[in-house]
């Protein structure tokens, strides 16, 4: 199988998209994923544009990345001046990245309307510039912008600045389809044309090798999917995009759609089969960390890719998949969703129960009883996966091993604003262990603030002590389907930790408050359990 | 222009997408709506299959569509019975529709070991289906079902299925992608070799006139729109899509994305330039009708398909608008719009306050301080590319401008939580509007909701009828930096719309409810100002 070249964009050209900023940390979370996903190159933004991206390459010197090139995204030094005295030159190879890659123009009209430069000095930026980085050390990936506009506009000036990139010695010319405005047909035809261009080139000694050739294009047509795979059956061996195809306007071509195309439709090589079954859970991983609402008719990994409504469609499916399903839905990590029994997901709560020293056959429990109670909390939006202190809460209560450690009577939250002053935040709780009573008063930051606080200091009262090595350390929101406005459903996760370990909890409601309730009860309830042990 | 036939299948496959599904009345909107865009025939349901459908076909007899042809969809017959037997194709003639469109099986893998019926009795059950309905005066669309994995499996006998339905004079063969696996190059080829096909059996006699190719196609691999273009360039001329791609799985072709790629890009003729100009209205009709939220990144009439952010796009694109557009966005009833983010400068401000009307000379105000004031907001958390809404107000304010249109004397919400028992919330608020005061109170689910109902009741009393349009879409909470537990800062975004508008409006604050009302006054400030206009 031909080998691809993957080269992941999503923290640069990912962030450009409308709703999308990460900090540095969080970009480092996800690059470490891209490695683990053995994506080849992972571009990590623009060193010379903004501190935060400087940041980013910082980060990204100490952590080991056993699979993927980091890669700092730049342009060619600017019209007049000593590449080496360029600022955003110095700031790549500062950013200590093993590969840089850099934007120069193609498109005539790009270069002398709005640069108002020469097509001369154009072709001077792009040659010094490749050239300078490659005496540094640099795999260098040249990003030709606009290329598809410019070889409409004016063909030869398009392929000779990409063929002074190729002389400079880049490792990669990357054709970009910067406005996303080609069909694939055109796409093929014009790649193929570049690829005879280079042969040529190469025939008649004007190069050593021919040129690596890779693809870049955007979905403002509908069509980055298929732009990308029509430039790899021309010839390109790299592809760039974006997981879940995030990126400025309609977005970038979308790698968790393409990586399967190539991969099990037209016999290309891009991650073994091991890593293909790790792609839903990788778009998954970035959309969370994007806040953004995972796409269900996603391509391949969408939670409806391989779900079977109409009546028809279902029982042909059973009598054989392939009736209605274009691919094994395994082969990407998803599944098949129909009336899934009870029995399945039955072993993992069976591993989990014994990992939590729960024996089902003892206490009468049937673990298929657990999953399907399990399965209807997560119709109702909980997810035990991201909340392992619930989960345990849970169990316990489940095989009627659940033993409260306090009990709420009641809890009332006030909240004042007066004018333009800052909001304040009061809460009453009242408690009982075991029999005893506690009332208690507290002010915070906010309603949860302020419950939080209330809670602690009645629980003082019974637990000296046991709480105070006890801090949350992360707290998130996630709304599970916006469309109801203010009414809709809160996915609210707190996460606590002590000296040795950190928990998480979890609570799921259309009231914010009940669902903190929730998470902030079995965070403490979970901490005090373990300090009775 | 070559003219193309659109046949829209939302009403149909759109309902079998996971979260749709519409009532016959709503669909005769949808059916109206269809019509005066031009759509050439909308296909409202399977009369056969259920009351529902029915219903919505009868509500069509009484308007005019001007020039739609409703089409009632359907099955060829069953095995071994007469086809004037069959309740399926009597429901298709009691549908009163002009036209029909059924589905026969074309891949021999379908007709044996699904169907288990004989591919003789497949071939008679397509001729004299199609051959009843035209001898009652019917215009036929014959969909093949899994045309192209038939044409993969068994090429002849997928012809043979094909030829049967020509030689009973069906008026448009559909070939169909029924599984969405396939890709536009092999899609292409397939549609070529069909059409040679069908020019031979022409040349021969065998036929009295050439028919006319339909495309239908799903979008499992990402590549529908592909797939439906690369068709109609092999020589397809009706093309089957839905409104925003809505359907099972993966959706559909997506018609508001293939119109314009036809139309503006490959030189055929779907309709005129005034009803191109309707398709962001359609697309958001149909979206808020189907209760989905609009994908802001939807290609041509998305939200953000016309947004820059990044500072060299946005100056580009003030030089010459092409530098960065595939096409004029008005082209499609779309606009241009520039985002603001920490990434850009003074261009963006600029180009904004144009935007919105603001003269920064004669308000003696330098964008340099607005773009200062805009960066120190967004360090404290504020991110106005996610904001339109808030970022005009709050331009308005740096620039005096601002006329608030209701003010805030104080409100207090309470929330309390008895034992077990589900948390209430209740908001009361008092607002002055040109000194005159009002004081409400509302319950809610949760804080906010109650917020916003009481504010709500309090403005109504000033402003009677401005808000009846306006609901909130979608509510997105986010802990800016989690590791302050619930003392964390949140960015919370509302996403309101009225008919004809979408507009954010952000609040950042340690205080959840502080962070709510911000966005909340925003978005209603907003609305009132609009609507005072």
């Amino acid at each position: 199988m031909k080998p691809i070249f993957l080269y992941d964009t999503t923290l640069r050209d990912g962030t450009q998209c409308e709703n999308i900023s990460f900090s540095a940390r969080v970009k480092l979370k996800v690059a470490l994923m891209l490695d683990d996903l053995c994506i080849h190159f992972i571009d990590g933004g623009w060193p010379g544009s903004n501190p935060r991206d400087m940041h980013f390459f910082n980060l990204a010197k100490d952590p080991e990345f056993k699979n993927a090139k980091i890669t700092a995204f730049g342009a060619t030094r600017k019209p007049h001046i000593n590449v080496e005295d360029d600022a955003n030159i110095k700031a790549l190879l500062s950013s200590a990245a093993p590969c840089v890659a850099i934007f120069g123009k193609t498109w005539d009209f790009h270069v002398k309307d709005i640069m108002k430069n020469s097509e001369k000095e154009n072709l001077s930026m792009i040659s010094e510039s490749v050239s300078f980085l490659k005496a540094n050390d640099k795999t260098v990936i040249y990003d030709a912008e606009h290329f598809f506009d410019g070889f409409r506009s004016n063909k030869e000036y398009a392929l000779e600045t990409l063929f002074c990139a190729a002389k400079s010695c880049a490792d990669f010319l990357v054709l970009c389809d910067t406005n996303g405005g080609w069909l694939p047909f055109d796409i093929e035809k014009a790649v193929l044309d570049t690829t005879v261009f280079f042969n040529k080139k190469y025939s008649s000694g004007e190069l050593a090798k021919i040129p690596e050739i890779g693809i870049h294009t955007h979905n403002d047509s509908g069509m980055a999917g298929a732009n990308t795979i029509s430039a790899v059956r021309a010839g390109a061996t790299m592809v760039h995009g974006t997981i879940n195809g995030y990126g400025e306007r309609c977005g970038n071509a979308d790698l968790i759609s393409i990586i399967p195309v190539l991969q099990l439709k037209m016999g290309y090589d891009c991650m073994s089969t091991k890593n293909l079954k790790k792609l839903q859970k990788c778009s998954r991983f970035v959309s969370e960390i994007a806040n953004m609402i995972p796409a269900n008719n996603r391509p391949f990994v969408g939670k409806s890719a391989f779900a079977h409504k109409g009546g028809i469609h279902v029982s042909a499916v059973m009598k054989n998949p392939s009736a209605y399903e274009h691919i094994d839905p395994e082969k990407v990590g998803n599944s098949r969703r129909v009336l899934i029994s009870d029995l399945s997901g039955k072993s993992n709560v069976e591993y989990k129960g014994r990992e939590l020293g729960i024996d089902f056959d003892s206490k009468k429990v049937k673990s298929s009883d657990i999953v399907s109670k399990i399965k209807s909390l997560e119709e109702d939006g909980f997810q035990f996966d991201l909340a392992d202190g619930s989960f345990k809460i849970l169990m316990e209560k489940l095989t009627k091993q659940f033993k409260p450690l306090f009990e709420l009577k009641s809890f009332m939250v006030t909240i004042i604003k007066e004018k333009d002053r800052a909001c304040t935040s009061q809460a009453t709780i009242k408690i009982s262990v075991e029999g005893k009573e506690k009332i208690t008063v507290a002010e915070g930051h906010g309603p949860v603030s302020a419950l939080d606080n209330a809670l602690r200091k009645a629980l003082n009262k019974f637990y000296p002590d046991f709480l105070e090595k006890t801090s949350l350390v992360d707290f998130k929101v996630r709304v599970i389907d916006g469309r109801e406005g203010t009414n809709a459903k809160v996915r609210l996760i707190i996460e606590s930790r002590d000296e040795d370990e950190i928990w998480s909890t979890i609570g799921v409601s259309e009231d914010l408050i009940e669902a903190s309730w929730q998470a902030l009860s079995d965070s403490l309830q979970y901490k005090l359990s373990k300090e009775k042990k």
